[in-house]
């Protein structure tokens, strides 16, 4: 852990005076108050002020990257220079039915580039990837660091919670702003993420910031400016970042639920899988494969990926990682294996014509009801329940064809569940004129073709 | 004291998220907040997020009504109604030398008009009513609520420090304001005076909003739109409120220290005394006699306060008072017998011209360095030390020609205020173009000439 400095002449008063009146704080200024407030030096009730002030009164660019460093170097940075090959990790802001964490991390590590992910679990309406890893019997996403560190070597990925040691500025700030109305705010966000994310040790990263329906940011504008925030704050940090705004104004792929996702991922590294889900999958890939310097161009980072799926090796590399973290690798060739719900009921159309909309975060709460999610920190998580989706937005549909599946487990919940849903499909009579995209723009300096940061 | 309610579906965080979004705060939730912060209900982190999301957002005129309301009812509302006296107090935002408190209410009190002032202690370079109360040897301003009631029925007027029976919730809101960094809302300010001054039991309120140098607020569009928010929350709450909005921008009559003070509020009782102070004195005793129902104009209230001052009346319940609160009544005969300093000083005029400016909030804090403010909360006051000018703003000066006399008790600290004081004087060779006004300009809704509530 690096030093923990507080200026002898800091008064938070001032700090909070500051940002009440619009001025920029100077990193001294913002380092001392995250230092002091983890090491418990000032109360709760003065960066609560602050946060609301921050929230109101936005921050500059430096703010925001003196914010990040000062929170990442709350604690342990990950160093994994012992590694010879570039690390590169993926961070997602959140949605329903994406998996693509479980496809990514064994299918970059196959073609040579470290991933060491630190993930986190549900939120709100959203999943979460450590609660879908823990849905494969045994997998245990509380490894020590050093851990970690040996199935990273060993594997090239590796899958775990934050630990302790991490950015505890953020858990502590994080805990304040959740009972204070001060987590909407794109600068708090922004560090929050960047920190924990760089504390991997990584070179580079790749975001994923879902717009639509069932996403944090519901407007693309909101998303945008996140995104510029984040891969700025990382150049400015010294590593190369890059965004992709993409839609999430309906699940992506057409399984939500924690051991339904599983099995959905495993199908795109079987070279299946939905359209989109795969889709997204092999974008990001390639972004992942040409910043960690094994593919000149994202294209070739996509045929690259695509080739290590056909070959099974990205398969292979996912067993693996599962059975170096405790998990039953026979899961991965038997997904029968996980956890299955023992009731199911469907979801019928009621009309012709086409299915136009569902709303995105409808359909998360839908599965959040069936006890997929949490309604409160402390709920445990059922990993077998969740919906299948038949339809997604623009297919056709007729009067009685199913639109979805519903795996529960307890029938009081499966009611309210299902008509959650069908609230969420909007079918019209005419077929869908204009379709989102699903990847809505790209945010970032694009590396040099080498892959060589720039 | 009123029943404390706190809605049952009361959650702070939806408070905070709506202020926070600019929204408008309901009666009932305001009330909630307030109860169930008074009461321990909610955290400090929690109070001091949304004052800091009030400050940035401000409120309406019906919350700010709500908040004070709320605050108001937080504990005990005196109940004067046994008294057949109209009951009519002054607030002044706080200033330099500002002693009209003492010669308003036995003044007003001489006229027929019950005064029941509760007053502070000073703030910052402002001083305060009890700190110069205090200065007379005996005087109790820590009267129990009985004894003040009986002290008021007795002499028509009585002046004590908040007891903690009087609006807790502002206490408590205060308290966490000075170290959040969210003193500085007009509305905020107003709930905190107003929710004091009406659990006094009074039917009018005569304000004196200070603007200049030495005042809060140092412009004249705050201190009006602070004088507005008092007036409307006033009348929202059926009260009479009046605002005069004051000049601060020198000091007020010539003595500043708390025993001075008194020997210069005296010398108004006695007829004398200096012009402005005078004049301020009258006029705010017009608009108390007036609001009192017992003259049918300001300016026959005016004049009936000269007479009572002619006549020796008005010092005459100074003294009773004075007596009844336990303090020696010789003094008022023998203002020697007040604390006096060891030792003097003066201040020199360097030069030949016109006094031009006397940057007031700096001889305030000049005061202080001497003693006779405080520092910090815990600090105590020394009475008898203090500043008197000998020149105001536009008197011609002569070179060598005294400016100003400081009394002192410590060596050290003489050098330090007199340097402070000489920095405040700026002399001009022509004379002063523009004087100030000394009142700027009244605030709020004349009463019928009868003085009868309209």
């Amino acid at each position: 852990m690096s030093s923990i400095t507080v200026s002898q002449n800091f008064r938070a008063i001032d700090v909070i005076r500051t940002k009440r009146d619009g001025g920029e704080l100077s990193r001294g200024e913002i380092e001392s108050l995250v230092n002091a407030y983890t090491g418990g030096g000032i109360p709760d009730y003065q960066v609560s002020a602050w946060l609301m002030a921050v929230v109101l009164r936005g921050m500059t660019r430096a703010e925001t990257a003196a914010l990040t460093d000062a929170m990442l170097r709350s604690g342990e940075v990950l160093d994994l220079s012992s590694l010879a090959a570039r690390k590169v990790d993926k961070h997602s802001t959140g949605g329903v039915g994406d998996k693509t964490s479980l496809v990514l991390a064994p299918l970059v590590a196959a073609a040579g580039v470290a991933v060491p992910m630190i993930s986190g679990r549900g939120l709100g309406h959203t999943g979460g990837t450590l609660d879908k890893l823990e849905a494969i019997p045994g997998f245990n996403v509380n490894l020590p660091v050093a851990q970690f560190l040996r199935v990273l070597e060993t594997c090239g990925c590796a899958m775990i919670g934050q630990t302790a040691e991490i950015a505890p500025a953020d858990r502590k700030l994080y805990a304040l702003r959740d009972v204070t109305g001060t987590v909407e705010s794109p600068y708090l966000i922004c560090a929050s993420i960047m920190s924990k994310k760089l504390a991997e040790g990584i070179d580079a990263l790749v975001l994923d910031v879902k717009t639509g329906s069932g996403a944090f940011m519901k407007n693309e504008k909101d998303a945008a400016f996140l995104a510029e925030l984040m891969v700025e704050t990382g150049e400015r940090m010294s590593k190369e970042v890059i965004a992709l705004i993409t839609d999430m104004d309906q699940p992506l792929g057409c399984m939500i639920g924690n051991a339904l996702e599983v099995v959905e991922a495993i199908e795109v590294l079987r070279g299946g899988g939905p359209e989109d889900l795969r889709r997204l999958c092999l974008e990001l890939a390639g972004w992942m494969l040409h910043l960690g310097g094994v593919a000149g161009t994202v294209a070739e980072g996509k045929r690259q990926s695509e080739r290590l799926i056909a070959s099974g090796k990205a398969l292979d590399k996912f067993r693996q990682m599962v059975e170096l973290q405790g998990g039953d690798p026979r899961t991965v060739d038997h997904p029968k294996k996980l956890p299955r719900a023992q009731h199911m009921i469907m979801s019928f159309s009621p009309q012709n014509g086409y299915l136009a909309s569902l709303e995105c975060e409808q359909v998360g709460t839908a599965c959040v009801i069936l006890g997929g999610g949490r309604e409160r920190k402390e709920d445990a998580v059922d990993p077998a329940v969740g919906i299948v989706l038949h339809k997604k937005v623009g297919d056709a549909v007729s009067v009685g064809e199913p639109l979805a599946t519903i795996y529960y487990n307890a029938e009081s919940r499966a009611a309210q569940a299902r008509q959650l849903f069908e609230q969420s499909c909007h079918i019209a009579d005419s077929p869908v004129a204009e379709m989102r995209p699903l990847i809505h723009r790209v945010i970032g300096r694009r590396p040099a073709p080498s892959g060589v940061k720039n």
